[in-house]
């Protein structure tokens, strides 16, 4: 169920201050890079991936995941849109970034991909308001 | 369960040449631009514009189409990973981007979006043999 070469399965990321919460098939983290605030990534606790790969009843639990954080994030930052993407081109592992696109948003037509900067990280006070926040969200929910 | 200003609801895109299939929720097409080869995309057949916006049953039915394409695509193209993703900040209108990255991709690492190029657009004969094919291999598979 974990592949000693992933990186995610190693434990070597995301790192353990990021985690929001453990939710049914997945962990959900704040990404390091929050220059699209609100950028949260889910990792499926398993190694696998493709979708394809999993059971049914285990790709539904982890899409109701990636939805249930979508719809805490669309609660919390009121978002003109949210992006969902699942790459694998650099760590296979079936994760999901989910990142609201904010109303002022410097980019709004393109992907997050597609716009050049420099990564955001938070002070740590300011990242574990913003973990809280949307912990405290998915809690409610 | 359409939207008038819609693009796709309205049929002004993707051209009706590029239908792959009418699959359970959704409907497959070629996308335009295959500089990515089989890149397919899957668009939801009534208008919604984020995941929490569907009934449970809906969404499974929409992952399992997308399933289905990552799964045909795979066995055509044995690319080194599939890409997944919904963006929807040009068109929010749910669909689904399918892209394999296959083994002399241009750049592995790299979401398709970070990846500057001319669209590629097929010869129609071209395009009709690769709808074909994916066509073929979704009724089989």
């Amino acid at each position: 169920m974990s592949a000693p070469a992933c990186t995610f399965c190693a434990g070597a990321a995301p790192a353990a201050d990021h985690r929001i919460a453990d939710l049914g098939v997945t962990a959900a983290y704040l990404n390091d890079d929050q220059y699209f605030p609100g950028w949260v990534v889910l990792f499926l606790k398993r190694h696998a991936t493709e979708l394809f790969e999993l059971e049914a009843e285990e790709r539904r639990q982890m899409m109701d995941d990636v939805t249930r954080v979508a719809a805490a994030l669309y609660a919390l930052f009121s978002p003109r849109k949210i992006n969902y993407a699942f790459l694998g081109n650099q760590l296979p592992h079936i994760h999901w970034h989910v990142t609201p696109r904010l109303p002022d948003d410097p980019a709004p037509r393109d992907a997050i991909w597609a716009v050049p900067h420099a990564p955001v990280r938070l002070a740590p006070a300011e990242r574990d308001a913003r973990i809280a926040h949307v912990r405290a969200k998915l809690a409610s929910g």
